[in-house]
């Protein structure tokens, strides 16, 4: 088997002071940080479709990578490289996990029985790959969205033959990833939105939609797959307006049509800045209202409005992020993925690993720095300090509903006049900032 | 009593051609437009806080206005005074309805009580001008931001003293509201949101917020109030976020807290740019989930990103979310407000009429534009054309789930490969533009 | 020859009432508007790439547009089609211009040598095409931004020998243009910017940039080209930063290097959107500072972060852009070009007219609003009116330069404190509303 | 005198292991860095306006500060205790500088002469405080844009008195920064822009701004002011549009009107963000154009379109400043100044420390990571490496002019194609984070 990297070893963990720049500095997989190792909390996976399928090509430029897994004229044996240079990929990384949409591993046929059998012998070399490899899927998904035949949606088509063209497509995608053992299966609705309210049904749109998502969710429970489902939250590119814009406008959808138990959030960094939160923001409100999931780890630009696909580079964000996620118990079955782009300048094999080096070692260390935080204590206490009011008397009984809005009204009127007190926030950030030196 | 535009007669319909800045040239408020007349489609108002309280202030800016109702420097006079300069104003609009914020109207007294007794006597003085003018009231609210006290938030404050103290406020808003026949009760939770997650627990305060809305519809059905709720979304500004942030977060928090049939949704243009949404979306959002109440006329900068509360100017815009709204039915209780302000630079009082009558008749423009694009039905006939599948067939049977995956991907299969069919965005735009043209 | 658009006719002007959705209802090429013909204010362009190479592919998507004129698989032979289908094009909407990339017309060979051989040859055809239909050309341009070569810049590139490769393209850009008698020549830099100040010079790049101009003007000079230079401000995309962020930009960018007198810019309204200013900020702002040369009149969303390229539809906005323009002169040399798409999902050839003939006759409309403003006098008037005190007395001795700090500070200390006076902007812009009514 | 914080001790250096939150962990003042000490390279100053008057309140929001130095009714008396406070504070901080506004410091009399008494009262007091605690002037300036009077602009104000009443305050406000011996005299013109266009003559405006600025340089020279002159960026709020919009629009304005040696820029973080660039681009182009002066250190938020004025907290992206900074010689008579605010809720006297300690500590941060890179020297041998090309063979020809376009196309022709190398974008932010660790 052809290797592709040749000039890059395996990448190893050499501690802070090391002067070698293909090597991890805090990334160390074994540690233990808060009662599980590093790789069981960061949960890290590579996809394949940025890594091996994308080219540098941008909306005003043609391709600048020459991949040494591209040089083959036959698709399918272009396929079965690209899966190859992955797994070399993963393994050289030293991280447990990867992705993949159906259509980066595999070409498109002519027909859909054509595409699922690309598909099919694709994923039994991956499988293969896997057992070699020791490598695991955190996820698998379709893509509904690259063929012109999806231009105006999926599940969201206003044509019901293109909508079982998605379901068919989704289904064999779900069936590889159950054979893979997939921890999770990804829902990214590109096209199911609007590029002009002008000639949508918004409700009949929705409507498609969450039928859709029962039809797969009976699917899931009648194969027994175990992963969980997730939703990519994203508010528009490429359409004006996708239904699925940001982690709340999932909720409210997951919660109209009673799907919420079902389906949990795959939140990426830059579709955060996107939607115009913050990444802590949807984190946080995931896990408020009980649909964390997994996490893209890519992060976007403040100054520009479409997806840059970043490798995370700023530890104040990122510690933030963490210090959110151990407080709320971390991962479940999802992870840290890097849906990442390395620059369009960025055409040497060796870009790659710059890239997911720092941004592996970026994410260790605010894992680190949070397990900190979490352990001196400081902010948690002060948050619950600042609440304690709500956990006894009236406050306990304002939340217990034994005030109705008279008898509250008459209360206020009995007490002093409440004072305001310090929200602490410029304190709170230095706390964070402190942090930093280990 | 003093007539303080003593110089501006009442606003009168002169039709399209007229020479005179001060008349209406399309709001002709009996004009029958899809059989009601414009009056009772639009349903008009102006209010309190921007016209007669701000001063012209802003950030880095001093008060600019100098208001012959403010020459009092005994509070309650002055707030008299400007209740009757409202009046006469809404009066030479010849507009039906005015809305105000308890603080707006009245002084805060040194204890609930005594703020309680401001606020009767001047709710007093405007149920004796309603009489008198024949002006009703589009909706009550109260100001739970403007304080120190709420610097935190009211209902989501980590004090329960102030959430106490807020329902107390709260429920003397309401009752004012009820005393004054108001069509709707508004809620805007401008402090309820975080300025940092560090010191912030979201779902606590979303938590308390369900229970002041529960409380309130409680009390609402109690004291038999036949107006409706409404809930004011915006993003951001007073605070970093809001958990009103846009329709459908509001939407989601409705339906996690089973109050969705309890409240609408109070629209502003200018929020919903600061969301990052057009206008219509959030109108078309609100309508699909059935939660469209009122709309706030004002709108933003897309250049800026703070609240501007422009008049509303650009009949492109506008004629959509008209056009939205008569497509599903107009108001029901609800109506045009303008929470607009006249820039800081418009400082006589003449600029309170050119900026209110322009804002009129640009919405009575968009109305009797979209009313003919409701007549004509091109854009509507070419939706229903491009949905028409999903009547019949195929399309019929998966919406009342008779298909699974597994039986509508074997139908997939079978069929030729669907062809995607033209969006026709900008002939539905050209229609659009095409309407303006009387 | 092939007719392409057999379906379409050529557009009529057939005034505001007619029900031909591919009609002119404003744009009547030979109605006098202030002293010349429609056709000669609006100087009207199509180009060649969005309508003719562009194939509807987005960053998530493949080509939607099946077109006849890319049937062909031999790249010179699908050129020379696509340049018959462009001039069938303008020929039926009736307008008078062309503007086209190198790269657009004709393919990349393997040497510059044979790059300039294909281009001659569309060249010629393009010449005898002119002379057939009588079309003109508003500007040609280099693509030097698509290919990967470029992908660090042109001009700014840290490798000289890609600075004269992009001489060598510009050059035979130019000449080409000068031979079909252009109007002007556009110079677009893409790549002229950075991905990351960590890896960029800026002092370094702009003075290479500033050399690439001063040798492109002494060759402009040297072959006697006659039209005007333009160059595109845009902030970013593809890019981080570019370094024509602006017209602000563009000009400090010219003063320093003594360039202002060569070059005027070619403001895109969409450009203006991504750089946070308005369309007519953009206008007006080179007014004043004597480098306004053309238009590329596609328009961004005040919701998107990137080049949407929409056709124009917004009555207002465009009225104000065409209002500052009529009161500054209108055009010179320059015109407006659409550089706009249709929409990825408005894929049949009709498209292209809905969206071409709706463009035209919305800036066919505001012309004729701009014009009534412009002969009412109102703004103008006010305007006057506001700054008369620089005309006469202390304003005028002040910028005449008579008056030092000390003497005019000893003034202001002796008169009565300045009063401020109303800026009327709701007044004006109901004025502009109001022009909207034929 | 008062101590009015009393509960707080001069702020030591304890080194990155304290447990002190009220300690610095990196700023030790005397500390040599890169030849220089901390003080020096950083040149700390803290203003009189956001901490010493400002009370809490934002837009929807009344007081919530209670400061012990606002508790006289005697406006006078007031001044003095916010001077005495200011100088307390800074002596606290240990830190050398604090700025001013002429009207944060004293109260507006009647009359010109009456607030130029008051603020030579304060300077006085001012002058007597300095001598005493040893603590310098990095900048003084003057407000012309709170007071409506200047609702309309100061120097740009249509009303030629208006004018001349700006000169008196500013005259006054240089007087008295040149008696307190200044580094620098900053100009922020708040109201120097538009709010609409339809009112403005920009030519007209810009003309007289530059009047405004001969004048003061002119003064300046006369009086033999020996700091530097500061033009601080802003692109709006509290206007639509300011004519200081962003650095490159500042130094377009200068070089137009012949003052790009009399006037440097003070770049503020937060109008970084506003103008859409990141915080480091506004310090390269300064740079790169020779206009760098002073530094604002306040930041915004990336989701939030208005002035923040937030403590910085991020050390990547003040990294990235610090090293552009000192790559190019750092400060000359400028330095960071916090214009920052302590947010509303941060009521208490020691939450400005917090705000001021943790900022000072992350500025000392990224110098020493800033200074490490330099040291290292990694990424300015990559850029070093990367233009090579330019200073020898045809890249210094083409600089020094000996190719014309003829010469230099035909060298193109003559080459192989040039070939692409990696821009190394995620190695070199690897670098920058690797350094972070001390």
């Amino acid at each position: 088997m052809t290797e592709f990297f040749k000039d890059i070893p395996v990448i190893k963990y050499e501690g802070p002071t090391t002067k070698n720049l293909l090597a991890y500095r805090f990334y160390d997989p074994q540690k233990k940080v808060l009662g599980k190792t590093m790789e069981e909390q960061l949960r890290l996976a590579v996809c394949a479709w940025h890594n091996f399928v994308w080219a540098g090509h941008d909306i005003f430029g043609e391709e600048t990578f020459i991949r040494p897994w591209k040089q083959s004229a036959d698709p399918m044996q272009q396929a079965s490289q690209r899966v190859d240079a992955m797994f070399e990929f993963v393994t050289k990384l030293n991280i447990p996990f990867f992705t993949f949409h159906d259509r980066d591993v595999a070409p498109e046929g002519k027909t859909i029985q054509e595409s699922n059998d690309n598909l099919q012998k694709i994923a039994d070399q991956m499988a293969e790959q896997m057992q070699k490899t020791g490598k695991k899927l955190l996820w698998g998904t379709a893509n509904l969205f690259s063929h012109r035949r999806y231009m105006a949606g999926a599940a969201t088509n206003p044509d019901p033959e293109i909508f079982a063209y998605a379901v068919a497509q989704a289904k064999k995608a779900l069936d590889v990833t159950q054979q893979l053992k997939g921890e999770n299966y990804v829902f990214w609705g590109g096209r199911e939105g609007y590029d002009t309210l002008l000639n949508t049904d918004m409700k009949q749109e929705t409507e498609q939609f969450a039928r859709f998502f029962h039809m797969m969710v009976d699917y899931k429970h009648k194969i027994g797959f175990k992963g969980d489902f997730l939703i990519e939250p994203k508010p528009c590119e490429p359409t004006k307006h996708q239904y699925d814009y940001d982690t709340a406008t999932v909720y409210a959808f997951l919660k109209k049509f009673g799907l919420e138990k079902e389906f949990n959030v795959n939140i990426e960094g830059n579709h955060a800045t996107l939607a115009g939160h913050s990444f802590s923001h949807e984190v946080a409100y995931a896990y408020a209202n009980g649909i964390f999931g997994s996490v893209d780890a890519n992060i976007g630009d403040a100054q520009l409005g479409w997806d840059m696909d970043y490798f995370p580079v700023d530890i104040t964000d990122l510690t933030q992020v963490l210090y959110i996620m151990l407080l709320n118990g971390g991962f479940g079955r999802g992870g840290f993925n890097f849906d990442t782009k390395v620059r369009r300048q960025s055409i040497e094999l060796s870009d790659l690993f710059y890239g997911h080096v720092g941004a592996i070692d970026i994410l260790a260390r605010a894992l680190l720095t949070a397990a900190k935080l979490i352990e001196e204590g400081l902010i948690k206490d002060f948050v619950a300090e600042r609440y304690m009011g709500w956990n006894k008397g009236v406050g306990k009984d304002i939340l217990a509903g034994k005030f109705d809005v008279e008898k509250l009204a008459q209360h206020a009127m009995q007490q002093a006049a409440p004072q305001p007190k310090t929200g602490r926030q410029e304190m709170l950030q230095n706390i964070i900032n402190n942090a930093l030196i280990s």
